[in-house]
């Protein structure tokens, strides 16, 4: 980890709701905390022309940031820039300028970060204005962060990457999953590593099945023009759904260096079995009741194709082919307009039928990743009474109760960690473009053998083929 | 398991604290939950001369029924009955008949459940009584109960099991241990072996040490008769601690009959090494404050001899000689005067250093007898913000929250095992025997070997002496 050194921090696509919603306030954080200093401008940047005061204003901070002072936005607000860019115009000349100027007043000794908040089919198209305006290649460090989607497959993350790495050091390069920056995401490693009772059992030899779930409530809201190209496969498998896959998966890396916990995931990805015609359950919503109000189903809404056949939910049974897991199927699966918003964990041990008490519920090891950020095993207590009766009860830590209000948002921790240059938290390229080899040959299945759509109604679990999937090795899930 | 049957329960000590404080209203609970039927009469016997009016006043049952309802209470008193004993005169004909009586009037096919809630001291003689007089020797079947201790060492318990024996059977005989009544303590048969989880961790392999404290608050109170001649070893440690020792250790019974779980109790006693010098402390508790009370030192209190030598502390390191707990100490303790009333049972996991993280706090299993009934694993979570840092917290299951309004008291849960003739949670004679084989030289160390006494505060924890038994091996009391 490098020690936190003065530099600019350069927002692409600062008029966006990314920014509005979670780097600025995570940003406004990190002021608070005095890890963000007076040393340390921010240049948010985007088409519109706009005055610093205006664009202050569309930052809405008072509604975004939830514990917002005046007094100390004011004075963070300082130093804030904005600078408006017409990629059209090729206008990075004046970007050049007003970047130099800053770094003389600022004396931040040429260090930036860029932040790329914005559509991705601007990734490279951006990069490229960096570098051809000599605002990458200059003394001092450049770090850059892009958003998701890295690619819409193996092959346009390739070619990013391509553009990506001829101006960038991998050890620059900071592909943000928010997923990593959860609390409980990260608690996976330590949960595995520092106790021996549980990393005794994280193996086949104990677990029969993993399940991860992240559901979502919301329906496509006001994204279906990158959502319609996308869709919950990209969207959600091939980035999220895989690294907490490989997170849970991965065996123990030799040390805590962002490289070797990376080695480890990578070796995960590179383990998993082609997925296959079985291993698969696709869905789209339909319109219908959830909480008492009609919503519309994916067709109906605003900027999708009334005959769309993008997916909104994905279950995914993966087979990781070594030692550890060998026979032990993880099932995945994400979507839109579920019945509640939960990320979660669970991992079933096997031991159904005990000597001594025949037939009991198996022990459950439950990670809850949000809300209610927590752990839980299930196990068999004594029902009370005379007679020796197991009966599952649970055991709960609360993460939150006892450190709610230490507890940063995911965006507050990735900045910080890029900030202090430690990428342990933000996939490596090697393991995009594994996970793009993986995910690869569902798209075409998924593309090839049509579904009748819509198949699930809003506030249910998803389609009846995510149960059926599991079903045929006589599972099911779990909640 | 035998079936329900009708039969009559005959106390003897019927005017004594236990029949008023626990057995009445546990009689009275089994009453109201139908257990104890109209055909089962209750047939109290003491010395002092009363009639029944006066016998039920006596037993307060307002003061010491927790839920007692006057009209509920009534009608189950019509099935109490009083008879006066006065055993200097030989009265067993007297005792005869009006068992008989009893039988006629109930028709409860002559089953006799006898409870010997008197001092120990009249075991022998009472049941001589019975047997001269013909009460036991009938069509029927006769069941006894003893209230502990049951002797004072080997020799005078097998003295005493000569003389029961010669008129019971063994599989009627029950010796409570009022511990064994506890749902924790039933718990620990399921918790170990329901459950996939915990089965594979209990063993020399994971674990590194267990402690076992069973804690009093209250000092001798009105019991220095007893106590004296008796102390903590006698009073506590032979009986309740090796009993909640063996449930621990033991290996897994080949089912739940009640003697497959006591052949296997009884072989961890039987695998006992021997105590030496080196493995225990004692200590007696002088006068001090408590939750900012004066209290007097055990020799200041009413009945005992000012320089009496009995000890009110003791702690134990226990070695178990098996393949499964060689090489892993099972310290115990139990003193009256202590910081507060609890039992607990403590299994610490090995594993303080691991590869990733370095030295971490150990894993800890927590099961708690008494009070806030429940089990909780110490386990090491990440410390919220960026670095990967474990930090010790807990993961909780309440039983009392779960359970409170169907968790029976220890004295119903026994009544019912006894009325239902389950041998489960009585321990064996040669449990008993071999608990004294084990005991025994210590009680002949600790006359040998005097101490200064008193040697440890009220409210404290108790002598020095205790914390330097563990610390000769490195390790320390846990709460």
């Amino acid at each position: 980890m490098q020690k936190l050194q003065n530099h600019m921090i350069i927002i692409f696509g600062g008029t966006g709701d990314l920014t509005k919603r979670k780097l600025m306030p995570a940003l406004y954080k990190l002021y608070t905390r005095e890890i963000l200093t007076e040393k340390m401008p921010i240049l948010c940047i985007a088409r519109s022309r706009l005055s610093k005061q205006e664009y202050l204003e569309h930052l809405q901070p008072e509604e975004f940031i939830s514990d917002y002072d005046e007094k100390a936005f004011t004075s963070f607000s300082r130093q804030i820039h904005y600078h408006s860019l017409d990629l059209d115009k090729d206008s990075g000349n004046e970007l050049k300028k007003t970047v130099d100027d800053l770094n003389k007043s600022y004396t931040c000794g040429c260090n930036k970060m860029f932040y790329f908040a914005t559509p991705p089919d601007l990734f490279d198209e951006i990069t490229e204005v960096l570098e051809k305006n000599g605002i990458v290649k200059e003394k001092g460090w450049n770090k850059v962060v892009y958003e998701k989607p890295f690619g819409r497959d193996l092959l346009s993350a390739q070619k990013l990457q391509r553009c990506i790495s001829s101006v960038f050091d991998e050890k620059d390069i900071y592909r943000i999953d928010h997923y990593l920056g959860k609390e409980l995401i990260q608690n996976i490693i330590v949960f595995r590593f520092a106790n021996a009772i549980f990393k005794e059992i994280w193996n086949r030899k104990f677990i029969d099945h993993v399940q991860i779930t992240v559901s979502e409530k919301v329906g496509v809201e006001k994204r279906a023009g990158y959502y319609e190209k996308s869709g919950s496969i990209r969207d959600m498998v091939q980035n999220h759904l895989m690294q907490i896959l490989s997170l849970v998966a991965m065996e123990e890396p030799k040390d805590l260096q962002p490289d070797s916990i990376r080695d480890e995931k990578v070796r995960v990805l590179k383990s998993l079995r082609p997925i296959s015609e079985d291993d698969y359950a696709i869905g789209q919503y339909g319109p219908g009741k959830l909480d008492n109000n009609e919503v519309p189903g994916y067709r109906e809404e605003e900027n999708t194709d009334p005959g769309s056949m993008t997916p909104t939910f994905t279950a995914l049974r993966v087979r990781i082919e070594n030692d550890t897991w060998k026979g032990v199927p993880f099932f995945i699966r994400t979507g839109k307009r579920l019945a509640k918003k939960y990320s979660v964990v669970n991992l079933c041990l096997k031991g159904t039928s005990t000597p001594l008490f025949g037939k009991v519920k198996d022990n459950l090891i439950n990670i809850r990743i949000q809300p209610d950020e927590g752990i839980s095993i299930r196990f068999n207590g004594k029902f009370p009474g005379k007679e020796i009766r197991p009966h599952p009860v649970e055991m709960d830590f609360c993460h939150k109760c006892l450190f709610e209000y230490n507890t940063p948002e995911a965006y507050e921790n990735l900045l910080e960690m890029i900030m202090l240059g430690d990428q342990s938290l933000f996939p490596r390229w090697d393991e995009v473009e594994a996970s793009w080899r993986f995910i690869g040959p569902l798209l075409k299945m998924v593309e090839k053998n049509k579904q009748e759509f819509p198949n699930y109604a809003p506030g249910s679990m998803g389609p009846k083929e995510s149960d059926e999937l599991l079903k045929k090795t006589g599972h099911s899930w779990i909640q």
